[in-house]
């Protein structure tokens, strides 16, 4: 059995996986809020500790940043660990065992990869459009990690350079300034978009509130605010979508995160813009398509780093 | 020995290169203009013939388009050239022996990583800013295909989406469309640059022409309207490489071509835009050097090939 880690600014998640793959058990608990480094430690602990008999391994994709691979994370959501030592402290706690550390998006990628709606493809990204929008590059059928393991994060690919809105990374004009959900929502808000009809949403509690996932079905629904702020983040996806193709070659795109189930509104102005920029013979080939795996794809592409090491 | 040839819209070059990949011996002819396939294909086997005693392997570096890895070669500027089998006529004249043919700015990527500015980088793009825009990819040591042998065409990542010029490529708003030489000299052409006193810019015929190194020596000379050329086509470069650096998480660039000497009025605004875009913490270590081998790139580019075929 290998044990994979999810490590995320809301939620911590783990899993015994079988060395085929499959996963055997799963847990999950809340990250701690405002908490200091050693008790977000705890409650990983807490978390892991069940599932810890006879592990060979331990794979584990974190929010970013990080120092890679030594494992040394930041992550951006969790601010009580800033220069965390997980590798290290998981490796003290399966002594003997492989551990690997991951950015999170680049877990989402192998996952689709391995066991998604990437498999047996050579040469993909596989991107996570949500609070950020990131990705993970595999090309020529391996993972590729880049100089300090960053490769795929399409969300910093400018799209907008001169006219484009302030990105947190300190630039503006990026993918992820314009399509990250809460920049959407923001757009659509300032332009008079108010959630629509609860009962109209569908089963998740979070689709009433002020979310991308709102957004989207409301602009399924036909309002005129949301359909324009899909069509502007559609827009802004296909033009990087075309510069990553045209720079990398690839057969597929994966998109997901929350807006994957966004349906046309989102997809539609992509492809649009897509194949107004991806015009050179080989990237016409180029398929786009939602994610395939649920909320466990972060843990299979955790597991992959252990189990498919070869390739990831 | 090994045989590396170069297959251009302009010239046909070959060499003998040393297991060691020491240049022996090169021959160059000019490319038959207006010729059909069988003229052209006998213009190169007089280049490459004296050269072709106990060759253990050929490299061919070719202008694109081709079908890849099979070497069936449709290069642009070479219109005689469409579908035409090059690798297997090599082959042909080979037997028995490994014939590799890549893309032209490919071979001159490998060759920086291989010989030049490049040696010992794991991460990086080897552009070539000429007639057209592109490069090849070297990605964790190795040399980066894509799925059809077209990785590192950053000439089509998208820099002005909405108001960029149209590309060949039937695009609009891709580096190339902005910063190629043609793209630079009409531009300043039609707001009224006139080359520049012939004395003054070297030692070169072509210099003296309506090219972009004469607007490059210009603008070193101060022309304003040859200094806005430069300052365009450096912040396209720039935008496109802070894309493709957060794409695939680069240490270096190396820019080669007609343009790769144009210093300060080029690479003064390119690292501006670049600064001011790549902004992730890990971007930031990116160095973009001009290339440093001249005129025998491609044919280093092609040898390796055969000699590095493990790494490239």
């Amino acid at each position: 059995m290998i044990l994979a880690v999810d490590v995320g600014g809301t939620k911590l998640a783990a899993a015994r996986v079988s060395p085929e793959g499959a996963i055997v058990e799963t847990r999950r608990a809340a990250t701690p809020q405002d908490a200091d480094a050693e008790t977000l430690w705890r409650a990983l602990r807490e978390v892991i500790g069940p599932l810890s008999d006879g592990v060979a391994g331990v794979g584990v994709g974190c929010g970013g940043p990080m120092e890679w691979p030594s494992g040394v994370v930041s992550p951006l959501n969790i601010p009580g660990w800033r220069g965390f030592p997980l590798r290290a402290r998981l490796s003290g706690l399966f002594p003997g065992v492989p551990v690997r550390v991951h950015n999170d998006a680049i877990c989402l990628a192998v996952a689709e990869h391995w066991r998604g709606a990437g498999r047996g493809v050579a040469d993909m990204l596989g991107m996570v459009v949500s609070t950020g929008v990131g990705g993970g590059l595999v090309l020529g059928g391996r993972l590729v990690d880049g100089g300090t393991g960053n490769a795929g994060h399409i969300g910093h690919v400018v799209v907008d350079p001169d006219g484009g809105p302030p990105c947190g990374c300190g630039g503006h004009g990026c993918l992820e300034a314009v399509a990250r959900g809460p920049a959407l929502t923001a757009w659509a808000l300032g332009r008079g978009w108010t959630p629509g009809d609860p009962a109209a949403q569908g089963d998740y509690q979070e689709e009433r509130a002020v979310t991308a996932r709102t957004l989207a079905a409301d602009a399924r629904a036909g309002d005129e605010v949301a359909v324009a702020a899909m069509s502007r983040a559609g827009r802004a996806l296909g033009i990087a979508i075309a510069s990553a193709t045209h720079l990398c070659d690839l057969d597929l795109v994966t998109i997901g995160g929350g807006l994957s189930q966004a349906g046309e509104p989102l997809f539609g102005p992509l492809e649009e813009a897509l194949r107004e920029h991806a015009r050179m013979a080989f990237a016409r080939r180029l398929r786009v398509v939602p994610a395939s795996l649920g909320q466990d794809a972060g843990l299979i592409g955790a597991a992959a780093l252990i189990l498919a090491s070869d390739t990831y």
